[in-house]
């Protein structure tokens, strides 16, 4: 039974990279059990990156190693780091990338990477995540210790995503993810809605720039009819706004980043 | 020696979603051997998940586990189920999904799952692949037995395929799926053929709405001039309109759900 | 620990093709790890697939079995190969996919597989990849040798790449690859670079057609702003054109066969 090392990237699926990797891995530890979480994350979009992670990590079993590359800086001063997390280890740069997800499971401890520990051949200045990012994953699935590939970091890049806020009546909140189905997930979380007492039944009026649109709160999405648009707590258990088997982005003319309001009518 | 999965969803190849499964998979059953069939079914597109289900299966070891999710009726009351067969298992929703498969691989049993008996954490009304299909097809290779994640179902929601109908020299047929080269795969299977004596040669009319087209029956897509239309019995061991090294579905001017007919010239 | 196989097809990501292969492979080894490369080669482009396959197979482990289809010619008189290599097997169509793939592992002997000896099933003219290709590999990752399998082959076709040439203080080159990221790969070796004292910080003039680019070789994309065009020594150890955080190919009109000149300044 190998260690599962996970891979998330802005790589797209024609390249060959996410398979160097892969290639790099099993050369170290030929048991590793290596699965991909993405590798379409939008390119250079770590904010996107840092979401997918951070929402990913904690299905997989405790100990797991997430290597994440999205790395707009590849070669440059930016630091390639492992993060030691109470439940899993973090491997990829040091842009925000790994920290939502490493507050998830505890952050503990951030390693900058000593090329000269992890590698195994030429380091390009063009493809960590082959050249030191693969291998120092792989050689902690192996069992060789954070502090022995890389030297302790007291500081690194913070990355954070928008809170919603309150204000009278209304919920502002912001779209963090767009799925493959077109689902829009916000930023506001279940607890929150809890706390403001929307659930099931509520209905919602929600307005973005010039437009509103009243929904209804449901549990799934066949409690409308296909077309309809609806609000659902969605498997991120995020509030998401969404369309019975159509597109919430197009109906609502929503895409990451993108601001809206929300009340209960 | 781990127990083979199978996923089949349309979940796309940006969303996470299978890795949320691969992740659940993995912490019931760290050995699981998981193969990805495909996640690009069209969306809700039951039929053409339960095609592409029915003639992928008998390639995989018997005992194999097949999940199955294209679920357009997630959290409502459509049922979750497992299929016991033969030579493997079937995991998905009651939607007609599995049952081609389950016919291919000896239909034994249908179970509807019992939420209490496979979930690991709380169960979400919009990801039940996650949620209750990860789970049960990672107890089912562990060895837990269908009858104790479920009970006994009577009933479930059929599918099955057209058949193609003959009339006088003409068969009528219908096209099933078309695939990424644009090779038109029909509902007319090898043994109609055999029994009216179309064979490799055979020079076959095709109609299709106002349009008609003369091609010949070959054994290779090579025999035929790149670019040159073709008839043929593909590796679905079925009747598949072509065009060597080009598009036969832009070429008949085909897509899944078309009728057309063909005779002999 | 099982040995390693990997895929390499034009097959796409939608169809069901690759996993088809995979099911045929763990029905004769089980314990096979399999590695997609890619399924994304542009259909029937075999030089695309060659450069992809040759570029690759070194980062993997010793004696990893590598599989390539992109096979036009299918089921027609071309015919099916083992290539023995010093380092690891290649198994594909003869039509030079596995060719500079096998040069850079060390060519030994090249086999024609005999259907009989491999397959598990019905050979279909359509499917080598399933029906051949991965039986044989299966059956090579268990032990079976190459000489029970195939029998020996002197003749085989080759597939080179174009050498750049020089002519007084001009490198003429080739376009072998575009990225996903639109990076543009020569072939133009760091070797010959090194030759011609081109390095770090170096202007160089690039001619394609009737427009002329001026940029600097950098170590890293970030060493420029984001979109502005460079020159750098990429991961596959070529000169590359590229774009910080933007489209070489576009910026400078490149697709895969053009030709360009380029000079230092």
């Amino acid at each position: 039974m190998g260690k599962i090392i996970t891979l998330l990237t802005d790589f797209g699926l024609s390249d060959p990279y996410p398979a160097a990797m892969k290639a790099v891995i099993l050369r170290i530890n030929p048991e590793a059990v290596i699965v991909d979480i993405t590798h379409s994350i939008d390119k250079f979009n770590v904010r996107m990156g840092a979401f997918i992670l951070a929402h990913i990590v904690e299905y997989f079993p405790e100990g797991s190693i997430h290597v994440g590359v999205v790395d707009p800086g590849v070669g440059t001063a930016r630091r390639p780091l492992i993060v030691e997390c109470d439940r899993g280890l973090l491997v990829g740069p040091d842009n925000g990338l790994l920290i939502p997800a490493a507050r998830r499971l505890g952050l503990r401890r951030v390693y900058r990477i000593l090329e000269d520990k992890v590698r195994i051949g030429w380091v390009s200045h063009t493809f960590h995540g082959r050249d030191l990012f693969a291998p120092a994953a792989a050689r902690l699935s192996i069992g060789e210790r954070a502090e022995h590939l890389g030297e302790p970091s007291l500081s690194y890049v913070e990355l954070s995503f928008p809170k919603p806020r309150l204000k009278g009546e209304c919920i502002y909140g912001e779209v963090l993810y767009v799925d493959g189905f077109g689902n829009v997930v916000t930023n506001i979380d279940e607890k929150l809605l809890k706390t403001l007492s929307i659930g099931r039944g509520s209905r919602l009026l929600v307005e973005t720039g010039s437009k509103r649109f009243e929904v209804r709160l449901v549990e799934a999405y066949g409690e409308v009819d296909p077309g309809t648009p609806l609000a659902i707590v969605d498997s991120f258990r995020m509030l998401e706004l969404a369309v019975n088997m159509g597109s919430g982005s197009r109906f609502f003319g929503l895409k990451p980043g993108d601001r809206f309001a929300v009340k209960v009518v």
